[in-house]
């Protein structure tokens, strides 16, 4: 493919699947942009679909990308534990980044990559990509245009279609880090403001392996905001019936709430009464669109030298959220932030 | 009215707004009953329905009732602070009792009270009527028939339209007593389950005179329940929408979960989108029905010589929870429900 | 029960299923009025309610109640055969009527009860029932509104949960006379306009008695409004699922329509996707509440001296609708209203 | 982009808004096709999108791409009248052919250009994407799963957002041909069987320009299917809140319907009610998806060598419904096919 003029120039960094979705729709769908090269210790088992893309410049090793000369900005798109020194490594290099998230499991190293990343001045967002969804940003909307009033209380359903594997679970800094730390995120991006004290309850019902992997499956967790309101979001490792994800706000002017998305709106009558069809079964099919856009914020950002939607401290934030959780669970109190910062 | 062969004979105690609700149902709606006779000391306020509904015998002196010797049943229908008593001596008296909820504010005269009800052998039944709501039962049945499987969430939402004033506020007992009590009896109908302790948030967000009055207006408690699953109510004392009352449940088969009645079906279609009608008002639009299904229920009981749906301990048990859910509020930390037992 | 002063004194002929609903809310929900009296051949079958209402004054004889001295309405619940006859004869006798549709199967006799009861001056109301529903009249709300703006189509979907007997089907009058004539009187009522030409098509689908008794059962049928507007109607004798009663109108500003009343709003989601509630049965629990609404209307006419809201020629004129919609099933052309008037 | 070995080559003639819907589909997302070249008088007008695609064989005369040695199959996205002839040359090219709908608006040129493909032997495809929606594909496989049985009633809803000039609406074969025929096409899309007999109504009631060009903006048509059923299709030139393209189908065994696919599921509840957004603005929204999985559903018939699921009959039926509806609207009475064929 001829180089296009203008265009932003990118190197994408892991070429698993969440690397594919993001070159896929960088190649295609985002405009202004092209994908100069990737890099990943295994990249020959993406051969097909960089083919199918036509990116010809791939490398086994990242620091070719991180430095590459005709790369402006970089996805970071490897395994988690890989992200905070790529991110530090691109900063050094002077290129603007998308990074994955968490951007590390350890809270020292993620706030020492977004100061290199803030001293090298480089435009830096994070990916949590749910603030992209039609349905969530439509809440967003919702409360910006005053339909909720002033916030009394954000509501985050999240579940799961299947569990990890227990030997996932070992290492994945457990569920308020791996996996609720979207649905704080979502707490954060809906209510604008940030949070002063957690509780968290927790069982394990899913799976007695996550259990015995010294995780839980099942857990609320209630948030005392800055602004007065009060989140409470509620997770399960496993909905046979799908990945649900849904979210309602309440407040003085009344309320906002999402229904999940389904393959189709059909319902079936019968003698067993009606029957509408299920979720989409998980993240990539519910959120397959909120990558684009994920995207598209951030070639716009770039573009246009603002500042991005989802920025660093957006990545460091939900952690201290999700540590005072897990404290709160062990110690069964309340948890100030405070306490853990 | 001819008295009716085999009737049971219903004295109501207390004429205002839900002695009217169960008069009307007991007098029209219930088979195999009628009403003997009411009392009230402002009985001469309800002449225009009792007149309407053919009750002929009035008294204002409850004790004319609780010893009316062609009185099977009474219906205990009098402002809160009377219940206990009231309760005590129909139960003295030999009458099988209705006790609308709570019984009292205060715990040991509750435990008291049924105490003497239990020696005394009678019926009593308490009138937490969301039980016999169509939406809710329907959950119950749900979970009767495996169709969420075991249980690991459950969760209720309950909003009032409109405040109470604050001076009704100030006496209330506060609101996990006088409001989240229906709730904490929701949790514990659907579970089958006993509670083992207990998280609370709460904030002053409707009205300050609230606050001012010693109370919240938004709460959110977490229920750690006996059966291993968890339990989360939120409320408010104001949605500007109206009676705001849905309950969600979630297991290891799946999900159940109601939505608000609505006067009609109609949505409308236009440049704005489409627009469904609020919930209905308040709660005895709502409820309308269930308070006839209790009284059903009631009757079926002394009919049949069996234990009615609602027993004694069904009136207690919601407040141990109640005050631990206010211990855990002042405490900020999960509160076992045996240390205010 | 005493005579209540200033009631409106009601003897209802007929003590069929219908006559207990209409004797039933008159007796234990409308306000203003007294059941004085009843007439049917078979009044001893109806003892056990009309004990249950305390109505004691029961004739066999039509006669005895339309000439009652202490009567000031009477409402015409008997069989469809008899309601001319008992029009005419209240009307000569003063009485006010609340007549059953239909009038009768014959337009003639039809048209000559209609004119003795203007030219007796008494106020007549037609049993239209689903003019009072919930859902039907919000959508009439809101075309008053301008919800809907100058209206362009209107679609009546109704469908009976099982199919009458053949035996019954021979008698009836056929399904546009006796089960379509409500769906032409909603489009009547929802347009406010009359019909100029109507279109029919028909099949025997549901069972093939009914072809034999020389009937359809299933119908679509498509009318050409005064008004411009285009209606259409579609009728099953059987849906497994139950009683299907739908309305939609469309117009220069939007759109409104109904769904089906369900027992309860549970919604269960489980790996066969979710379910929900089949309609409620038949008319007399989707239309129950109509009946009451209905009967306020009438007595509230009758009080003010006003024209009730469905009036004798909405008794004939969806009669002409009717035998258009036949003549055009069988001459397979569009025929016009006044071809049949 | 390098030529892929084993693809099939395709080349598209037109490159207006169908045009690049289909090349974008076939260049991005559709596996096993390469673009290879495009015709159209105005390709100049394309330059930014053939670029962004990739695309650099263009040319103004179509006969380029019809005979080009490369080609396997072209895609006839040009203008209505000259869909036929290059239909004609195409097949005499022994080119596999999608071609989009209408194939003409006279039929006698239709059966020629069909009569040639298939003496030519040449795959042959048209574009009546509907079937490929996912809400009517869903309710497709709920007929062939037997969810509802025989079939009674299907019923159809189309709605555009807004009409054409009177300009186009002169030169587009009228209502029926030129917007009804895709519903047509539904009605033997889901029945699986030719329709018998037509009747139509019609109005100008969106804008009198319309009628002044001889057209009517809105219709409701009857069709008795050769399999019993009965058929309705109702649509309008103009819904104020969008395009509304429902179906629902009603048989022996119940009934399945879909609803308008909604930019998002948030609904707000305030003092007004509830609302939901508006449908999907126009047919580029909701039926994005359909057109990739008709081109998907075209290559894999040609990969696999099997007959495509919308074949040449499918696009000269259609014709004989829309041309009987509009003489049963001239004529006031039910036209057989027959009588058109």
């Amino acid at each position: 493919m001829a180089e296009k003029k203008d265009s932003i120039r990118i190197g994408v960094i892991g070429t698993g699947r969440i690397g594919y979705v993001h070159a896929k729709n960088l190649v295609q769908r985002v405009q202004g942009v092209e994908v100069v090269c990737v890099a990943d210790p295994y990249v020959d088992r993406a051969t097909e679909w960089l083919d199918e893309l036509g990116i010809t410049e791939r490398y086994t090793d990242p620091a070719k990308v991180l430095n590459h000369d005709k790369v402006d900005a970089v996805y970071i798109c490897s395994s988690t534990d890989t992200h905070a020194d790529f991110l530090v490594d691109a900063a050094k290099a002077g290129k603007h980044i998308f990074c994955e998230k968490p951007i590390d499991l350890d809270v020292e190293k993620v706030k020492n990559a977004l100061e290199v990343a803030k001293k090298a001045g480089v435009t830096l967002q994070i990916g949590f990509n749910r603030r992209f969804d039609h349905n969530f940003a439509a809440v967003k909307q919702a409360i910006l245009d005053k339909k909720v009033g002033d916030l009394h209380m954000i509501k985050v359903t999240s579940r799961d279609p299947e569990p990890p594997p227990a030997e996932y679970v070992k290492v994945s800094g457990g569920i308020f880090l791996d996996m609720m730390i979207h649905d704080l995120d979502m707490v954060r991006f809906l209510s604008g403001s940030e949070v002063k004290a957690v509780s968290a309850a927790g069982a394990v019902l899913v799976d007695p392996a996550i259990g015995e992997a010294g995780d839980i499956d099942t857990a609320v967790v209630t948030l005392w905001l800055e602004n007065g309101a009060i989140a409470v979001i509620d997770i399960s490792r496993k909905a046979v019936y799908g990945y649900d994800q849904r979210v309602e706000v309440f407040g003085s002017a009344g309320m906002a709430r999402t229904e999940n998305d389904l393959p189709a709106t059909i319902e079936i009558t019968g003698i067993e009464g009606s029957r509408k069809e299920k979720p989409l079964w998980f993240f990539l099919e519910r959120y397959n669109e909120s990558f684009l856009v994920e995207s598209e914020a951030f070639v716009k950002a770039l573009r246009e030298g603002t500042t991005p939607p989802v920025v660093g401290v957006d990545g460091l934030e939900p952690m201290y959220l999700a540590m005072a959780a897990k404290k709160s669970l062990e110690e069964k109190r309340v948890v100030e932030i405070s306490e853990v910062r």
